[in-house]
């Protein structure tokens, strides 16, 4: 059995690569289960080194990457090799988190009278299954965000690798392996295995502690249940699509020719396959928002072509439901029909067909959005009340105080991860303050997020020591801080750490 | 439809309360739902105040509640006073720990030329519904831990009463909806709810965003179940029973003796029926442990009086499974065959009938306890990988430094979430290191902790707000940091706050 890579653009196959067996992920397995004591035994400090070399490796490799990543994906040079440095960034990054030590959230109570001593730490789990999404080939795939925090936080990992891009998955996991070797990581540091079944296989395995999925609602939930129905449960961080709407407040709307050409250049993004991509603008009656959206994706006339046959089958799907569901077509640019292309396009509903069950609340995935105007304050409310969450919700609005703004910040934040205020949604910084992730359904532990420094959070489990011996203690929990880590002692933070 | 409670002394009806119908849970839910938003516009200094208002008037009934908490639980009247007040302080801590405010995460990125000014800040979940536990009617039950924390976080709470303690928990919930008004709290703040059907419905009521409970594997999980089944899943973070185990090292054997006094004190602590009850005992060969634990089991001749006449029923054929199981009986107290009496009892079985699938494996709850013997460490590691996972473990080491103590406190760190040398595990300190949760099945989120300061992670979410005008902000996110809370700016964290 065997996995294949096509060229999007042609619909040719690119790389063939064997599917992992029983028998390979037994030994894979057993590799991570017997690397997760040395990696948790090792300091943040020399994991940051491991990732540094990865991000060098990688780095190393931009433009053959890149052009390996564009035969398999069609996402285009430019924006591959952009994410190539991006991942690099994010391997770093997620290094220097660890280094700094706050997610191991060492604290420790002195024995009082009446209290016992107790040290708490964040140890990591154990080995993590990831897997990786097909629209970030890079940032979210076999080194992404979910690789690059589980190793940061001391967890051996092992990637079920996305069959649209095999080709350059199996290169990437080669630079990686030489990159760890070189530092001395352990061989089981880091493995990647190829297939359908070895994925679920992979869910159910004994030595896996937690999973981190990136995808479709369906292969998220598909995996949240298998692992739900393990002897030992173990957590599955799925973040999942969902509508991510926009609001265009009547301040707003002023500028809605440059507003209508913003979401154009946003849904379009990597031909309308981000999870952040905004599917839904909510604009004033009267704004001609539909048509000024219509006019500037005419203008802009992208051309897009899907990661997989499956995907560009459905958009073309899911164009007709939403039709069928009630929404009008008011622009569309027809599929070049070569290879997996697909029609991009912007529809058009009356705000109450947005109704509880219909196709129109839930994600197109592909350069399909839907506009819809809204009368007054209250119908807008409501009907915002009425949408799925999601990962990433937006706001435009006029120049200086807006009157409806500070009441749709707040409604926003209870409905998605991630707000912002004149930005498209689809741009995702990997920083402290970052959060990527949101209520069910766009994820499945809405506390979690797969971008961002508390990204480590996932993969560790707090340990109370309690009047144990200061030298059985792991080093992170000493009273003398071997690793100089900000600690919080009697219930006081110390961010500078005692030497 | 009504619930009884009855005298665990007598079997004797001592409460009868009305079942909550539909239509009063609607109006419950209601009330919950709409002050949700006020709760979370509150500062973590005004809900303080509220929490400690609660602990003075918990404080002020203390003899009327510990006595009408006797009368339900037969817990005796000097633990129950101390729990009150124990009770208390765990109110003030709560309320304490939101005000000093950490528990938000405030992380503030100013924008650079490559990342937009990213605030990022936990807020409320909204309405949390606690379903409290029988064996400690104040400390984990309306007014406990997972009440006080969900409060602290600025959630309303709705609390199902649990069936055992009905007069007392109706008399809690009137002393802490006065308190509360009293202080100005709005009126959904807080509700107690009563009947089995309604806990069901509460599950799956929308407006509930997250659950607590604390009981038995059975409870626990079928709640987790039903959550797992809503549209909206949402977090239930169970805390449940497994068996903890302590360890003799050969060192700590020289005084078994004593040992075996302090093992029979723990497990017969309100009558053997604590999560953190240890419930086997791993002794080297050759050490007498079994025969000691019986001489002091008899010694002390404890008369176990249960919660209810289920679990004395259980407790009962708990030993008989076990003694079917391979385990052989070392002594026994008869139960006095009054109320809710049950046996107390040691058993002894050969290491080697520690088999995965074993009732012996699993939790007994009463003073049953299991004593084994293991030849030497390999045998050791060996069975201790075999165990479930549990809330606590505990090691018993000699004086000095003890070849065996440093892995073995390294190998019960992965399987357990509180790990003690020389002390029993039954004591559950509620400070900033405590960690009360393990990994699966003790809990249903491994990393999640019912007692401590990290309690209050449990019921709030983070949203990130990307460039949001800063008088849009929620107070928590602004620049000016009105709540003088401790913040990450730019990677780096403040401990103090910036007035």
């Amino acid at each position: 059995m065997t996995v294949t890579s096509f060229d999007p653009r042609t619909g040719g196959v690119v790389a063939t690569v064997a599917e992992t067996g029983p028998e390979l992920l037994a030994s894979v397995l057993a590799s991570a289960d017997a690397a997760a004591p040395s990696l948790a035994a090792t300091s943040p400090a020399e994991r940051r080194r491991w990732l540094h070399a990865m991000a060098d490796a990688l780095e190393l490799h931009r433009d053959e990457l890149a052009t390996l990543a564009d035969r398999e994906t069609a996402l285009g040079l430019e924006r591959l090799t952009g994410e190539v440095t991006r991942t690099a960034g994010q391997l770093r990054f997620y290094g220097d988190v660890a280094a700094e030590g706050s997610y191991l959230e060492v604290t420790i109570d002195d024995p009082t009278p009446t209290t016992p001593g107790l040290v708490r730490v964040n140890r990591p789990m154990g080995p993590v299954a990831v897997f990786g999404a097909g629209n970030f080939p890079f940032a979210f795939s076999v080194l992404g965000n979910d690789t690059a925090a589980a190793l940061a936080a001391g967890c051996p990992v092992v990637v079920k690798a996305h069959p649209a891009h095999v080709g350059l998955t199996m290169r990437q996991a080669e630079i990686a392996q030489e990159a760890l070797a070189a530092q001395g990581a352990p061989p089981g540091a880091f493995a990647v295995v190829n297939g359908h079944q070895v994925g679920v296989d992979l869910v159910r395995a004994p030595e896996i502690a937690a999973v981190a999925f990136t995808g479709s609602q369906a292969g998220g939930l598909a995996l949240w249940r298998i692992a739900n129905e393990r002897e030992v449960v173990i957590p599955v961080y799925a973040e999942m699509g969902t509508v991510n709407p926009v609001v265009l407040t009547r301040a707003g709307a002023a500028d809605v020719d440059a507003v209508a050409r913003g979401f154009v250049g946003s849904f379009t993004l990597g031909h309308g396959q981000f999870c952040t991509k905004p599917g839904l603008l909510l604009a004033p009656a009267g704004s001609g928002a539909a048509d000024a959206v219509a006019t500037a994706l005419r203008a802009s006339a992208p051309t897009p072509v899907m990661l997989t046959r499956g995907i560009a089958d459905a958009v073309v799907a899911g164009l007709g439901a939403m039709v069928e569901a009630g929404a009008e077509l008011v622009a569309e640019i027809p599929s070049s029909g070569a290879g997996w292309a697909a029609p991009a396009a912007v529809l058009r509903a009356d705000i109450t067909a947005l109704r509880h069950g219909s196709r129109l609340l839930e994600e197109c995935f592909g350069a399909v959005v839907l506009v819809c105007e809204y009368d007054d304050d209250r119908q807008l409310a409501e009907v915002i009340e009425r949408l799925q969450s999601s990962l990433a919700a937006g706001v435009f609005v006029g120049t200086g105080a807006d009157e409806q703004a500070p009441g749709l910040v707040a409604q926003l934040s209870g409905k998605a991860g991630r707000v912002t205020v004149n930005e498209w949604p689809t741009g995702v910084a990997f920083t402290w303050a970052q959060q990527h992730g949101g209520p069910w359904p766009s994820t499945s532990v809405p506390s979690a997020t797969s971008v961002g420094a508390h990204g480590l959070a996932r993969f560790v489990r707090p340990v109370a020591y309690q009047s144990v011996r200061d030298d059985w203690l792991p080093p992170e929990a000493r009273a003398a801080n071997p690793w100089r880590l900000p600690r919080r002692v009697n219930g006081r933070l110390a961010a500078t750490s005692t030497p």
